[in-house]
């Protein structure tokens, strides 16, 4: 199997400002051709296109726009997970021997509709994500005694690390009581307990072993891989655990050979606070009911193993961008590009991702 | 690389009553579960599905119905060549070893409003097809003398082997008078010279070889492949040229290691009657020029050799279920099992796909 590499990356400002989806696709695509070296339209064998957007045939439209004429080119979408899934597909693509360089771009509104799944009727009236969100919320709560202000930390830690993120929606610093005295929307989630939907594109240049180094000096290699599908519809036994979440992340340390404690950097998926905590723990990054611990300790030490760029929460959220988002982050953390919010040493990176209640995730172990 | 096997295969009756989406994958999904000998949920790594329906999340809500918890699942768009790039993509996963069995399943609805490219200032006030079709019928009649009767005898020949196809949505029989005293809709296109769009839905099991003795005695295997983007917009600079469409081909013809003569049986895509005479002569079937008297031929002598299920204007056109429809048509081929349909001995199929006015394309070839 050929191994795959990140050789480039890049990230729009996310914002409130509306745009139109092609402008933000191709946004994200010139970036990618300013800020790699040697690249050229006619080396890109496949133009991968994530988003839950409705327009039809966004990969032919953004090829055409940055002058590239692919083999392969269409769009993928799995909701929140979109992006995730179009970089495996150009894992697969590449390490098939299909091809060598493979653009991956994604692109949201935020006013998009595909942003909350209507179909299952087990949610019931309940369909926008913050009722599954609170459904969580409560049973964390309930099962280890997670407080309010372990929540606050969460949403305060993110913003925080926002701030030290040129391209986040949102700069503003918020204290843990500002968190706690944001407008409540449901029992036990706040507005700053949400993360936002928003404008915003991102994209990543995978390449093969075989020409990685012409595009970088230092590639940063996806090495785990793993994928879960457990449902569509928000039917769980055990609201605690994120099933999807810990099958992929099992696939993925095996596959990169590799245990949690290894991983020195972190980007995943805080779609509402207690997100984070369970994800760290299904991750096995912290033991079940130690996250809400864990959270509060980076922010009073200023910690940035997880969320450097502010996560969901604090840099926002624009769906079919934010699974490139975070790969871009990560390529970014290992290769030591991370200005302010630089974590020593990285070597081992994780990407979560997941969609629609953690019905599907993913998860990347990416290395130097 | 591993080969990949067509280990399954289905086609749901295309049709003008209305059906949701998830009910039409389900449909496609449960005959591939009834046709294929040693199927179980379990055995399924990844599920795609092919559609320009809006609805979110399809993959997952499919897979769900079905009772399978697949790593990989996602939805892939491309217009009408949608299925042919799930095919592709599906390939790919087998043979980098990341998957050993994928489930293809395409769908789609007859009043979709994703089926007209609505990005495009190239084409002005003429986004319909129609219009693309009307421009290419002109170019090819002042070039190779194309009358309305050739055109006429594509859509006969193919309304003609529709009603040897149990799941086409017309079985009716139309004479060459019956298609040119049919309503005209621009000054080269009468309705009859055009596919319709539908509801239906095709699904394609994938195995690689490693697994694909245990689900069928007979399978296809894809041993050629080749894709094409050339642009979205309609700007072209010779109209009796399907570009995306010769590229494909050759890429597919060299990966098999074929020459056009040694196709028994193929599908193409006659969105419009001139699209057969096009695609015909790019795919060097026959040469330029030649088409229309090869056509007309085929019609006279009953050959089944180009569209055996009716193409396009003779079954309809599902877009996101199309290309798998052609793709079950040829396995069903090679395998012997088309009935009133089959051409004796087919060895070799070729499958072409491709969207908006052939700004992209895909050709298959499989083998037995």
């Amino acid at each position: 199997m050929m191994r795959v590499a990140v050789a480039g990356y890049s990230t729009t400002k996310f914002s409130l400002d509306h745009s139109p989806i092609e402008n933000l696709l191709f946004s994200a695509t010139k970036q990618i051709f300013q800020n790699t070296k040697n690249i050229s339209q006619k080396d890109i064998d496949a133009v991968l296109v994530s988003t839950n957007d409705t327009k039809r045939y966004l990969a032919p439209i953004v090829s055409e726009l940055a002058g590239i004429t692919p083999k392969i080119s269409h769009s993928i979408e799995s909701m929140c997970n979109s992006g995730t899934n179009a970089i495996v597909s150009g894992f697969s693509y590449i390490s098939s021997g299909m091809a060598d360089v493979v653009l991956v771009v994604g692109a949201e509104q935020a006013e998009n509709p595909g942003q909350v799944l209507d179909w299952d009727a087990s949610r019931g009236e309940f369909q926008h994500p913050i009722f599954w969100g609170t459904m969580f919320t409560k049973a964390h709560k309930r099962k280890h005694r997670t407080t309010d202000e372990d929540l606050a930390y969460v949403s305060a830690l993110n913003h925080k690390n926002a701030q030290d993120n040129p391209v986040s929606y949102n700069s503003k610093k918020y204290t843990i009581e500002d968190v706690m005295n944001s407008k409540k929307l449901t029992d036990d989630l706040r507005v700053l307990d949400c993360s936002r939907s928003c404008y915003g594109s991102s994209a990543v240049l995978l390449a093969s072993e075989k020409v990685a180094k012409k595009y970088t000096d230092t590639p940063v290699w996806i090495e785990g891989i793993g994928q879960k599908t457990t449902s569509a519809s928000f039917t769980k036994n055990d609201l605690t655990r994120l099933d999807s979440t810990s099958d992929a992340a099992s696939q993925a340390y095996s596959m990169a050979k590799i245990t949690p404690d290894q991983i020195d950097v972190a980007e995943i998926h805080d779609a509402f606070s207690v997100c984070e905590l369970m994800i760290l723990e299904d991750l096995e990054i912290t033991q079940k009911g130690q996250a809400a611990k864990m959270v509060r300790e980076s922010y009073q030490t200023n910690n940035k193993k997880i969320n450097p760029r502010g996560g969901l929460i604090g840099s926002g959220h624009p769906l079919g961008a934010t699974g490139l988002a975070q790969i871009s982050e990560i390529a970014s953390q290992l290769t030591g590009n991370s200005s302010k919010r630089q974590v020593e040493n990285a070597r081992i990176g994780l990407i979560q991702n997941m969609s629609a209640a953690a019905t599907s995730s993913t998860v990347l172990v990416m290395r130097q």
